[in-house]
């Protein structure tokens, strides 16, 4: 913080604490449910997660928080920091005034038993087991929505809770444009005769290998293990409770080492944005991320642009080697089109990068479609299998690697999704922005240099936490308003290398 | 539940449930802080804690809690239940309000803080590293005092914390007494010319082979381990969140394997009392443990009297040979002694039978000293070694291993440590009753069957939570008031088996 806050902004960031507090412990909470908590902790566990909802709730939408605000509101306070904290704050205590306290409370344990449940059928590849709870969910979703639409379109409502602005209205004609151009890619590779070789990434690899190499990886490219962690978990993640402790999550297939270096390469990406948020706006509601959009380019970023790049491989192949021994040796080229395919796939999380915005374009349409009422649960997994027929061409042999694939929807993460689509197209942006100012990273990655890359991200993105907007933050970074060009150049680039089309 | 409970007792009830619910999750963000968490997370965790035990004390201090117990106590309200909950409902309050909250908070951030730097410290083998940590934490542990006293002493208004009643005035001739007894038994068993040979317990035991016995031993006597876990920990520990999540810790040696065996039986002990609380008051007042004195008698009962017995390890022995194929074979007759022996060790939770009460004995007179002003935390290490030297004949050659070996002090628990001596008594006369009860409990061990002990805890401790305080639990299980007869009994009995005297 350059210059000393005025104070009844200091007193507004010392109400703040509590309420950042509260969410950072459930944060906690939620990371031990998923990683380490015993079966039969659950139902206490969403009590827990239930009253530290309410009680975050109750502080943020209370009358002490909206005194200190209306105070540090009527104060003049100048500067980028002052404004953005004021807007922040005053966004998050209209947003839960709006809430009614129960509402909040009986999502948290919706979603914490929804998270269970989910866990459970996925486990038996039963979707029945999660049904009732996703009726639940969706119904307290559409309520939130609604408390918080002011005229908007339910969905609307949603999508500005992980993207600031973002509507159906903007996003529909995109998911269309992408629909149009990766549709004949996909046709186009299928069609062209090339059968990719994928020898080189299957076989066995042994669990312990798959994680020493992951860690070793993360840690090489900046991931600091003194300030986070990396465990197993049904579904990768990456949470963050602060800029000094966040913590990362995988899993992995025996006979295929991507899903999991991707994984890891993919949650680290997550992680180093939140290791490198502005410390000294921590506990303040300017130290967080940006929207989730920014969040997920810093993922994409690391694991397609960097990860899936010939210059990373050169530097990786002999650590590859080291923790495979066995597995028949390859080279950079052998392994290029395996890490670049072009085919439809069930599991979105596996997904290559061109089809990977059709996993999404089928959840944008299924949730709308059950939040308008228009789609009732007990249709959603002929629905999903419909969908992903017309979108993809496949069809999942089993509800877990179908309709049950995702963790989101537990957790009542209704219009989430899109938010990954943002991130490919602003990650590739944001790539070729670094590139023209860095000169040759492709010579820096392939002697393990990383640096470079990632300190421009911490300078242009990073350390802005939620000072500006995402718009405002790529324009800044990139020089240009968003645009899915720099994703689809890159795309056609590789494609090309690959497939000749 | 037997009947509905009066309409303001249950808001009383609901009112503390956030208390609870505040409480529990601190207690998983401090077991995360000992397991999991990486170093870098220990400030902003110092700040969650501090926040979730001010806002705890708010709400136990504050209006809306004092107008439900105010309501709660003027409604009619009968049974045990009700007395109970009313009176702990009252003391907790009232406890509260007299702390003001500052205190607590500052008390939270204190201890977090005094945990990593007594962690830091007792890796470095540097007391300095702890002094400033400490000398805080006595600092207001005393304001804290001061605050419940009332006209007591300092010290007695801490022993109220961990066990209601105790004073100082009642356990300084409980102690005087015990060292009265045992400082002659360890002084014929050093003459008696008998050498036990702990060459059984001796030896190279694989840190993976140690845990794998202790957890399947821990299963095997009933631990639930869908309800709880096992992780290591710089200091072992056990933690409950809720009957079904009981956490906890081990660490070993890897020449010796009784550290790591008996501090999980004695942490399994702690866990099975949390395991067994009255799941349906689970939240409430009385859902807890009575106090510590009774927890640790559960502890003590497993570790020694159950896990130290001739018959325990005719069930264990083969275990113990398919866990350790290499280390060479004993029979029962030859490890018995090894878990018998008299004879001054350094570190308190290692200490055999006899001895360990005369550790608690040089942790009560310090830290009475320590409290009252009379001891300056500069002066400690060279107190503690002087009450080594006079109590138990040794020194420590190392801070680690002397001063800095017990975790109590960095957490604020001054007016602890005397439970545990309380722990052994009630332990040895518990398990006397049982036997009386339930006949020849031994022939049961052997076989490996561990429930009719564990089912006679249930009924007679575990089941009735905070219902009746512990002289009236232990008055009702065994027929009598506390004494140290069982226990001088049971030691003698020991002490003449292995030493013949």
């Amino acid at each position: 913080m350059s210059s000393p806050l005025p104070p009844a902004l200091s007193r507004l960031i010392e109400a703040y604490r509590s309420v950042h507090d509260l969410q950072a412990a459930a944060a906690v909470l939620s990371w031990d449910q998923e990683t380490m908590m015993p079966s039969q902790g659950r139902e206490a566990r969403g009590q827990l997660l239930g009253t530290l909802a309410g009680l975050r709730h109750e502080h943020l939408a209370g009358a002490a928080f909206a005194d200190a605000l209306a105070a540090a509101e009527d104060e003049a306070a100048e500067g980028e920091a002052a404004q953005a904290l004021l807007r922040e704050a005053r966004r998050e205590h209209d947003r839960a005034t709006k809430i009614p306290g129960e509402l909040t409370r009986a999502m948290a344990e919706a979603t914490s038993e929804g998270l269970a449940s989910w866990q459970r059928a996925r486990a038996a590849d039963d979707f029945a087991i999660f049904r009732d709870s996703l009726a639940r969910i969706i119904d307290l979703v559409g309520q939130k929505a609604d408390a918080l639409a002011e005229g908007r379109p339910r969905y609307d409502a949603l999508l500005d809770l992980y993207e600031q602005g973002s509507t159906e209205a903007q996003l529909a004609p995109l998911f269309d444009g992408l629909r149009a151009e990766l549709a004949p890619m996909v046709q186009a590779a299928a069609d062209c005769g090339v059968e990719v070789d994928e020898a080189p990434a299957q076989g066995q690899f042994a669990p312990e290998a798959q994680y020493a190499l992951g860690r070793e990886t993360a840690a090489a490219i900046g991931f600091d293990f003194e300030a986070g962690r990396l465990d197993q978990a049904a579904h990768p993640f990456c949470t963050g409770f602060a800029v000094g402790d966040v913590r990362l999550t995988w899993r992995y297939q025996e006979d295929d080492f991507r899903p999991a270096l991707f994984g890891i390469l993919h949650e680290m990406g997550h992680g180093l944005y939140e290791q490198g948020l502005p410390a000294a706006w921590q506990s303040t509601p300017i130290g967080t991320a940006v929207g989730l959009g920014v969040h997920e380019s810093q993922s994409r970023l690391w694991e397609n642009l960097v990860g899936r790049s010939r210059s990373f491989w050169e530097w990786l192949l002999p650590r590859f080697r080291k923790a495979f021994p066995e597995h028949p040796a390859f080279e950079v080229d052998h392994i290029y089109p395996a890490l670049h395919t072009i085919r439809p796939s069930l599991i979105r999380v596996e997904a290559d990068e061109a089809t990977y915005n059709l996993h999404v374009a089928a959840r944008f349409e299924l949730e709308r479609r059950l939040l308008a009422g228009k789609l009732m649960v007990d249709d959603l997994p002929e629905a999903w299998d419909a969908s992903y027929k017309e979108l993809l061409g496949v069809r999942a042999p089993s509800a877990a690697d179908g309709v049950l694939q995702d963790i989101h929807w537990s957790m009542g993460a209704f219009g989430y999704f899109p938010t990954y689509t943002l991130g490919n197209l602003i990650a590739a942006q944001l790539f070729d922005a670094a590139r023209a100012e860095l000169g040759d990273l492709d010579a820096a990655f392939a002697r393990g240099e990383f640096g470079p890359l990632l300190d421009w991200m911490r300078r242009h993105i990073h350390q802005h936490g939620n000072l500006r907007s995402a718009d405002q933050l790529v324009q800044d970074a990139t020089g240009a308003p968003l645009s899915p060009d720099a994703f689809l150049g890159q795309l056609r680039a590789s494609a090309a290398a690959v497939y000749g089309i």
